[in-house]
Order: structure tokens, then sequence, then C-alpha cells
């Protein structure tokens, strides 16, 4: 634990510095690290090619030893994803609101850094260098644990970007890794508080649960999508079919992907079918309710787990509801708040859901597959937040400030 | 804790009619609360007399006496607090930003509120009130938890507030009050995240350490202040002296008090005789380092303790540092990141220290007394934030509201 604390205590102490760099020169310093990433390749990818022999001797699934694999192109994608932050706005500095008080004194309210952000994530490399440069766009330093599988692959990719730092004149210590893997070290590491301002878990539920069981760091939670789309009884079967096919089948694996579907009763006997024969394009196994089972006999039966469930795979929960308020009660229930769908024709109902269903993103005749920092506008994301403090939705730089009062007076008391 | 989960469900359902009320029929209900208050006068009181009288028995020191005790006054100035919230502009509702995005689809941000808020505070009955109104205002359900002293105080304010509630149309559910007064229920709450969007806890830095390690609910830290005011080297001494002596003593007990005073020892000679003659009209005790002691011979020895202490009391701690670098260490290093002042003729200093002292609020040439919401223009206030994420410094009414977004389409697909 000697060794988290002077991790930690140095990037407290770099965040000091970084608070105040200019844009010019945080942006020299992501440029930097873009062109030590490539420069370093090589090392990136012997170290890389070590975790991933270790990850399949482990028996990781194919998927996972995919997530984990570099190639010198994803390096170079990682090294250009460093450059597109560096080309972000500076969120820093802004003056976001101003005033003269009573008293005389001169108020302004400054959009400053988070300070130190800690990452825990999972066996994705790319992520280091991705959350490494949000941060420093952002004014914060970071402390980043990733999973223990990818290590050698982060202690070569952060070696890269540290001695960026160190040739464009920074601390090194803006960017840290945590580099061991015990799971007490991650414990003590969420419970860091008297040097990381703010921690976001990016990975899967049991990461995210564990960081909000044991944390006592201001938290962000992320990224569980327990997405519904609801087809209502006016709904334009043929969108519905599309909408429901792109949403769940287009990326399963990811957080904005449909989990379950509600279809109004009125509308189930020639919606269902014509859905269903969208998702067996891609052999979607379909767990329904009992209605849903009368009208597509291949449906498995739905258990009350099936609608608590984030598959991230090619199975889908439907049930058939009796209207508007069932499916509301529904979402309210089983929804994580991330994203939901309502598909539509009458005005009336499409007011209702946006304003009744409270999650961070609310479609109207889309796909839910649209919430993602990149299509909101917000140009990176270092995640998406399903909490309501603080961010909410996609996170990009904006997400990564928090603010101060200043205020110059000449001798005013209270 | 059957009890708990039937408080936070009901409180999770009235949040949801409470999310879409108009400001109109907030403001009528608050209305109805403050009436309910005076009307309920004599009840209340006489529950109060009850916790007073208990208290006493038990021992709790006059001032903590006086914090629970009620009078009618006290009651009707309650009252006046919820007719106060009610004047203010509702956060609910506003487009925060909007845009067509490139798949056509229409994006708008909306101030929502937070959902369901958690109040855990100490034998101060007047909160209970004041938090009230400021949750029904910003559209949130809230639940609190008071101080076991205060309870029988605290269950017949809650009563009056939710007759209100139901004459004027809306859940009762929107208050609620814990009534078990033990610490496994104390706990419970703090991991209550199925019905609890956010936990605010008010009260001593012992209750705030407390919801910290306990809370898996994401919590706005409040209130410890651990506040400096540093002498530069060019300071206009009397100035400095007044505005040390308003930030010490003009109210000590509260959290934007002065705690330790930083002089540059170039002006320690002059400064501090001077600082310490206005401080004896209080009878300020002061507790200084070699160099302050060699100054002020009565100066009693500081202790590291003592420099890591919030007083709240005639107390000050005194440091004299050999320059500016010395003294942002210090801040740095002891500062719970809540209101610090410079004294400084010089305007680099002024700008430097702005710039490199790292809290909520940063003065120049002026007391730190000033946060405070309504100092600040923020009508009410929840809470002083001494974190960076979601809120920082004095809350109000914005502080209260996250926001979603909701997108138009005609079945865009990703």
């Amino acid at each position: 634990m000697l060794e988290l604390n002077r991790i930690g205590e140095a990037a407290r102490s770099a965040a000091f510095s970084l608070a105040n760099a200019s844009t010019a020169g945080k942006n020299r310093a992501l440029a930097a690290i873009a062109d030590s990433l490539v420069e370093h390749s090589p090392a990136i990818l012997a170290a890389n090619a070590l975790d991933v022999e270790a990850g399949r001797q482990a028996g990781l699934s194919p998927s996972m030893v995919d997530r984990l694999s570099l190639t010198d192109a994803r390096v170079r994608a990682m090294a250009e994803g460093v450059r597109d932050v560096m080309r972000l706005p500076d969120p820093v500095g802004r003056v976001l609101a101003g005033s003269t008080l009573d008293c005389g004194l001169q108020m302004e309210k400054i959009a400053v850094p988070l300070g130190v952000v800690g990452i825990i994530y999972e066996a994705r490399p790319n992520v280091t260098s991705d959350a490494a440069a949000i941060c420093l766009k952002s004014g914060n330093a970071c402390v980043l644990r990733g999973g223990k599988e990818a290590l050698n692959s982060n202690v070569e990719i952060a070696r890269a970007m540290r001695a960026a730092l160190i040739s464009s004149g920074f601390d090194e210590n803006c960017i840290s890794l945590i580099e061991d893997p015990s799971r007490e070290v991650a414990a003590a590491f969420m419970r860091l508080n008297r040097y990381v301002d703010c921690l976001i878990p990016r990975g899967g539920a049991g990461l995210i649960r564990s960081v909000i069981e044991n944390a006592t760091i201001p938290v962000i939670e992320t990224g569980v999508g327990n997405c519904h789309a609801y087809v209502e009884k006016t709904a334009d079967i043929e969108m519905a079919a599309n909408v429901v096919f792109n949403a769940k089948t287009s990326r399963p694996s990811v957080c904005n992907a449909l989990e379950t579907l509600l279809v109004d009763e009125e509308i189930a006997k020639t919606a269902l079918p014509a859905i269903a024969a969208r998702l067996r394009e891609k052999s979607v196994e379909i767990r329904g309710c009992e209605k849903t089972r009368a009208i597509l006999p291949e449906a498995v039966p739905a258990t009350e787990a099936d609608y608590e469930t984030e598959f991230l795979d090619y199975i889908l929960a439907v049930k058939v509801v009796s209207g508007f308020d069932e499916a509301i009660r529904h979402i309210r229930r089983y929804s994580s708040r991330h994203s939901e769908a309502i598909l539509t024709r009458d005005l009336a109902a499409a007011r209702r859901f946006t304003k009744e269903i409270d999650s961070a993103a609310v479609y109207v005749n889309a796909s839910t597959r649209f919430t993602d920092g990149g299509v909101f506008g917000l140009g990176a994301e270092i995640g998406i937040s399903t909490q309501k403090l603080h961010a909410r939705g996609p996170m990009g730089l904006e997400a990564m400030v928090s603010y101060k009062y200043v205020l110059y007076g000449d001798g005013q008391v209270r």
C-alpha cells in the first residue's frame, strides 16, 4: 500500500500543476503521446503477445482474447484516438457564470479540472490511452488500474505515454498505472480519498458493482444498459421491426443494445410476427411472456430474471403489455435508466413517454443504439453514466471538470 | 428494514409523479406546507418540549440544546423559509442544450429532478422543513433521517408537511421521515440504491465521514471547512486584521469561519501584533508555530493536529511561512478545499493564488465568511459541497437537478 500512496501523492502533485497548463501545452503533450505510442508499437506488441498467450492458456473466451489483442493497426488507431481528443475544445477555464454581489465582491464561477481521476477497467488495453488522453486534455491527472490480463500491455503503453509527458515538459505522474494486480491494492485504491477526487469504472456489471460497494471516493456509475423498446399501439410496424432489429442486432455486446421489447396487446398479433421475422435473420433467441408465446410459438418462456438481465447477446426478452401504463411500470421497474425507445405515431404518447421515462436517453421512433458520445457530438467519451449525480448519459470532456468560485474584493467582511 | 424498503418504494413512486408536477402546483404545495407548519405549531412545540427535556437530561451541551429548541417564532421562521424557497425559480424542465444530429435525430438536453434525495442530519429540526422545501421545489421526493434527539419534533413537522401535501393534491410520500432512530436502519438507508438517487449529509465531520464510509448511494460531501487566510507580504495590514477578525469571530461555529492564518515572514513582525490585537477583543486563543510565538509570546504552541482541525471555536492556528510557495503547500496539504483567502496588494500574487488554490471559493481581500448560498445569489442552500463531483461550494436549487436527453426521430437506425 506504500506504493499506492506514493502513486496517489505524486498524482495529486502532478494534478496541481496540470490544472493550470495551457491548452497549447496540453495539446503538445497529446501529440507527443500519439507519436510515442506509434514509436513504441514494437515494445507494446511484444508485451501484448505475452498477455494474449497467457490469456489463451488461462482459457479466456475468444471474444475476451480479441478485446485484449493488439496489432500495429490497433496501436495506430489508439494514437489516432489521442489525436482526436487533442483536437477537441479545452473544457477548463471557461467562465460559467459571474456577477457582482451586493457587498461589492466580484464573483466568477470558473471551470476547473476534477483533479485526480481514477479509472478502473478490464482487459482492454486501448482504454489505457483513451482514458489517459481524455483526462489529460481536461487537465486531470489519472491513475489507471486495468485488468490483470492486460498488465504487460498496459505497462508498455503507460511507459510510452509517460516518456512523452517528460519530453513535452510535463510531470510524468500526470498518467500513472497501478502495476500491482492484487485485489487488496484495488480495494485500497477505491478508498484513496486523500489523493483521488473521483473514480470511473469501465467494464461489466460485476466490476461496476464492486466499485460501488467498496469505494469511498465519489464514483460515476457507468455502463449497464438494460434498454427497452415499447411498440405502442399506433406504431408503424415496419419502422418498429426495423428499429428493434437494429437496436438488438447491430452490436449486441454494447450497453446501448436493446434487451427487452414491450409490445402493446392491441398491435401484438401483427407487430410481433413482423419483428420476429427480422430477428430471425440473425437467429435472435426470443424469451417471451405467455401472450408472446401464444403469438410466437418458437419463443422460449421468459423468467423474471430475463427481464432483469443485460444479455449483451443475440437474446431478446419480450413482453406483451396491456397498454401504456403497464409499459411505463415495467420500464420503471427493470430499466437501468440508460436508454429506452418508444415506437408510435401518436403525439400524446410520444410526449408522455419522454416525460415519464426517467432514463439518460429517451427516444421516439429511433434505435437505442444512438446513445454514444461521438453520436451526441461530445467528441470523445469516457463512459456512459447511468447515475444522476454529476453527469448522465455519454460523458465527454465537459463531464471531466468541476468549477470553483473566485471572488475579488477590497476588504469586504460579513 | 421492511419499513425502510416500504418508505423507499413509496418515495420512488412519489418522485415519478412529482418529476412532472407544474411549477404552480409545487408552489401551491409549498404555500400549504408553510401554512400547515404555523397551524401545527402547538403540536410541534409540544413534541419539541419532550425532545429538549430528554436532551437536557441526557446532558446535551447548551449549544446543542439551543439548536434543538423551537419557539413559536422559530416555527414561523421555518414557514417563512419554505415561502422563500417557493419564490425561487423552478430549476426543472429547462432545455440546457439542443441540436439536430447528423442522422436527423432532434436532441434536447433537459433538466430533470435527481429523483429521490436522502438527507441525513443532526438534531436541528429546522433542517426538516428546510431540506424538504428545497427538494419539493426541485421536483425531488425526499427521505429525511434526522438526529434521534429531535425525533419527536421531526415527526410532528413531517406530519404537518405531509398533511399539506395531501390537501394540495400531492402524494404525501414526496416527503418521508425515517422514524426508527437505530444505527442499523441508518446504515441500511445509506445502501438503498434501488430507491434513492443521492444522499446529502448535513452536520459535523463525524456524521459526514460515516456517510462517506458506509454509503453505496452517490453522496454529496458537505460542510467541513478548514479555511485558511494568507497574509501575503504586500498586504494592507489594517485590512488584513479586519478581514481575519471577521472571518474568525463573526460566527466561529460555521464551516466558512477561518481556522488557520498564514503570515508571510517578511510582514509577520508588524502584521501579527496588529491581527492579534483585534482577536484579543474576542479572547481568541492563538496556537502558533515557533516563529509566531517569537512575535506573540501569548500564543500556545501549535501541533500538527491544530493545522488539521476545524475548531469551530474562538481558536486560531497561526503559521509564519517563508513565502508564497510555503503558503500554497500548506493550504494544499491541510485545506478541506472549502474557502481560502489571500490578503495582498500585488496583482500577480492575487492571480497566482486564485489559480493555484483549488478550493470551492477563493477570495482576494475578503472574508471567507461569504461562502453561502444566500450571499452567492442562490436563494436557498441545501449545503456546501466540498467535493468536486456534481456540485461544488454552496448548493442551491440548480444542484438538485440532473438532466436527460430526449431524442425525436422518424425511424433512425445506426
